[in-house]
């Protein structure tokens, strides 16, 4: 960093934006990704985008509000800038002429702080506390360093540079599920074409490392009730081990209810709670942070459940303009377009390592008077994948993905046991098919992937990242290669995300954007595994009753 | 009920199939769906399914794990039952050839106790309790009835026969922003086209009143906390008020973390909790539950969650048989594949009552020297609705509606003040395009309706849904006359639920399956609405610290 912030050609160019002469200037350091064949690169360099501080120069002030119109190169090998790549500050109005220079470029940009210290009004102080009690103490227990029970759930938690938090040998009452459960890659392409913004492709996963950025959860910030937490290690260049604290938190959750039923003859409810285990880590890459939550309910379902927040990467926008790379989000504060992009690997076990990947649609009959006389009939049409390949999401024909055990049969449907995946239909990856950033991530063309175990086949996106110029031996690899997978020792890797085209309202810290993906059992068990959940009850809820309200009386 | 099970030709019925001499036979009477025009019936019926309790006869037992084989048509005019319909209880073995009638066609059927009472096997006993505190009580206010204040938050709450809970008024800092939200009806379609099963078409709004059978919602069963109950009242036939007691809570939940940003630099972490208000209303519509909860939170995002519940409505299969047309769930029961398709109806009026309906869609920018050198670059497309109309979910293309007011500007990004919907991307109906099925819930054959606000334009489906033959005077024809909506007092409606293809999983009871549709501020405000939510600490949390547990060593 400080290499790139006492360049003289940087001091230069930082000098010519005529900053207040306390201004402090900070740099994020992005991966460089390379721009086409007839470019490549062989050195390793890195992006540097600039911000300041706001004139206060309080340390943890909000840099994304002040962006600073230019962008240093840094040569890795050399250990020096090489370049300085002039940043586009025009809008709309300026058609293709993307540079412009104001004298005073940065004189409209405003604070816009996050942090709590730093805000000019009070909190609202409006809301009462709110606290989860758990007077006997969680229902989970953890043996052997790693191994988790709770509510006939049995797995373990496992922890590295590259993927963080991954999941291991997930049982439930004994009957194993999955064999490995990991986030195996995420990129995130940013969709303004003026160079150098096109080289804004983060691979967090393949790049950073998850693990590498794992937040310590400090007690009593990250989780409500009765908190365990996971310790790591990872490593320094000479593989020396590094304690990484409290990476992973675990606690249980009220999921509000489970099941209920009323029988209009009785007047009788039967009524369940929904608790919930949730496994949680939480990473910073820069400016951004995700969450990412495994959530083991009683009904059998295992759930991924991924939050965005943090801080948008951001670029300078001159005054009054707007543009449509992105949104304004704060005076002079352009918030480009961008996708989140994530592989999950899925590698089940279910009744056994051999498993069967099949497609399920629900398809109308057409109206006929043999078969469908009223016009008001389905089926459900099931299309195995005897070899690996790909398929995507398809809501629309309630398309869900069955992973089954051909071996074992429903006792009372006669279908084979299986677990099912609805994958999120997100808008896949929006660059050029020829485009170097869609041939880096090729694992982001499709919502589902199935290949056939091998050893070291972990990275959707390939193992090496940093700086490709293609995705090489990732998953679209594996799956290209249209090996048997039926009543195989199977894989399925889903892509999930969003496009994220900026609100005002995600700066200057975006509220959480939550996406949910869920594994759920399909004739797996013999009926609902949460039926002998016990009754809700008040006198264990302890709920207080506030008052009754007569509406439209007073 | 008692004309239907004490007709002579019902009591001859049930004496042909054997049942033990104690057995009690109960009804579950359906709105009788009219077969095509050729068969108007001007008669209003009423198409009764039996089922029998188990042998040992509980008043809770689960009838639906023993359905009888016929089925009593009732006439409500006549007060008689007219006719007896047999039912199929064939399988795929059969063909076309749908109806079988063994000797004793209920001996191979079993009980299958969803209540708590009538459980064979003690509850699981290792879950702690979980309560959740407010030791200042909860964080709300409520004045005149039914106007709730939360967190910036103002609304108004109603509750009629027709619609259950309706939500008036929704303001946030003193800005409008919906002037009423109502799920304004919901068709439960059936997938077995074997007569009389395709006549199995509920209307939960429309022909039973979400209101009429709304739970009394006791305290400690439903929700945890601090809790506040709704009362309201229904009438009956002669127009006398009748009270509806508790039939909406409202209570606040932790929604985890609200935003977090940790400054790499300085190691400082700024983070808040989501705390969420939460408005419930549970219908029970015979076997069914469906559990409407409106979520307003700090970020000022207005959510409806839907968990569908209760006990599938089942048909008697014989020995042995599997179907197309569902899932067999029990030893005898065939649980029939059907859909759950809801229309909400959203009146906005986003800072006045003037507002126009936007369709955004991301769209990649072809790759060119001038444009997208590096095709990395994607347009967001806008389409707004100048007539009222229709459209489809395409998440594909990150498709998003946005309800904006175009005479007010967002001083920050220079859009007009909005609020966005993503529609659920559910499965449409999926009944043939000329069946009575289709033609009775035309709301349903798309994902987004777009009206001027009428009086008395309530119901996607129509206003007398009950024993209809087309869907008159419901959304498809308000938006059919091409009104002008821009700049108007628009309605939005959009259609969601899913295909429910049954699983094993989902008996005797099953496990919430939950859907949520979000109102999401888009340049509505000129930052983060949750910014000043206070931050989260250990000394208000009161969170316990269990063990810090480090992976891989003992």
């Amino acid at each position: 960093m400080g290499k790139i912030l006492n360049d003289p050609q940087v001091l230069k160019a930082i000098k010519g934006l005529h900053l207040p002469d306390d201004a402090i200037v900070q740099t994020d350091t992005w991966m460089y990704g390379t721009d086409r064949d007839s470019d490549i690169e062989t050195h390793k360099f890195m992006q540097s985008l600039l911000y300041a501080r706001a004139p206060h120069n309080h340390p943890d002030s909000n840099q994304y509000a002040f962006p600073l119109p230019f962008s240093p190169v840094f040569d890795l090998f050399l250990g020096k800038v090489v370049r300085i790549d002039d940043l586009a500050t025009g809008g709309k109005e300026d058609g293709l002429a993307y540079h412009t220079a104001p004298e005073r470029p940065m004189e409209h940009c405003v604070e816009n702080e996050y942090h709590h210290d730093l805000h000019k009004t009070a909190p609202r102080s409006d809301l009462k506390p709110l606290r989860v009690l758990q007077p006997e103490g969680p229902s989970f227990k953890v043996s052997d360093g790693n191994c988790v029970e709770w509510q006939k759930w049995r797995f373990r938690v496992g922890f590295n540079f590259r993927e963080g938090m991954t999941i291991h040998d997930v049982r439930y009452a004994g009957r194993p599920l999955f064999y490995r459960l990991s986030v195996s890659e995420m990129t995130v392409p940013y969709g303004d074409p003026r160079s150098p913004f096109h080289r804004k492709q983060a691979f967090d996963i393949g790049d950073c490392g998850a693990g590498s950025v794992a937040n310590n959860l400090a007690l009593g910030c990250d989780c409500l009730g009765s908190i365990y937490y996971f310790s790591g290690h990872l490593n320094d260049e000479s593989g020396t081990p590094i304690p990484a604290p409290n990476v992973i938190c675990m606690h249980e959750q009220d999921a509000g209810i489970g099941w209920k039923h009323t029988n209009h003859r009785t007047g009788n409810a039967a009524i369940t709670r929904a608790r919930v285990l949730v496994l949680q880590s939480i990473i910073t890459v820069g400016n951004y942070e995700y969450i990412f939550a495994w959530h083991f309910m009683q009904n059998g379902n295992v759930e991924l459940e991924t939050r965005a927040t943090g801080i948008l990467s951001t670029h300078l926008i001159d005054a009054g303009k707007t543009s449509e790379w992105g949104n304004v989000v704060s005076p002079g504060v352009l918030a480009p377009n961008h996708q989140h992009l994530f592989s999950l690997r899925i590698d089940p076990m279910l009744d056994g390592p051999l498993n069967t990947v099949i497609q399920e649609e629900s398809i109308p009959v057409p109206q006929s008077e043999e078969e469908n006389p009223h016009g008001n009939a389905w089926r459900v049409v099931k299309t195995p994948f005897e070899t690996s390949g790909h398929a995507d999401a398809n809501p629309l024909a309630n398309r869900v993905f069955k992973m089954v055990n051909e071996n074992v049969t429903n006792p009372i449907s006669g279908n084979p046991v299986g677990y099912k995946l609805i994958p999120q239909p997100c808008q896949l990856i929006l660059a050029g098919n020829n485009s170097v950033v869609r041939r880096r991530a090729r694992f982001a063309e499709h919502h589902l992937w199935v290949t056939p175990y091998r050893d070291h086949e972990f990275w959707a996106g390939g193992k090496w990242t940093n700086q490709s110029l293609d995705e090489v031996d990732g998953v679209r690899d594996y799956a290209s290669r249209r090996d048997d997978v039926s009543n195989k020792d199977v894989v399925v890797w889903t892509t999930f995300g969003m496009t994220h085209n900026p609100r005002v309202e995600d700066f200057p810290v975006m509220p959480c954007e939550i996406s949910t993906l869920r594994l759920t059992p399909a004739d797996f068990f013999e009926g609902n595994p949460a039926l002998d959940v016990p009754r809700s009850v008040q006198e264990v809820n302890g709920s207080v009753l506030k008052v009754e309200i007569k509406l439209y009386t007073k």
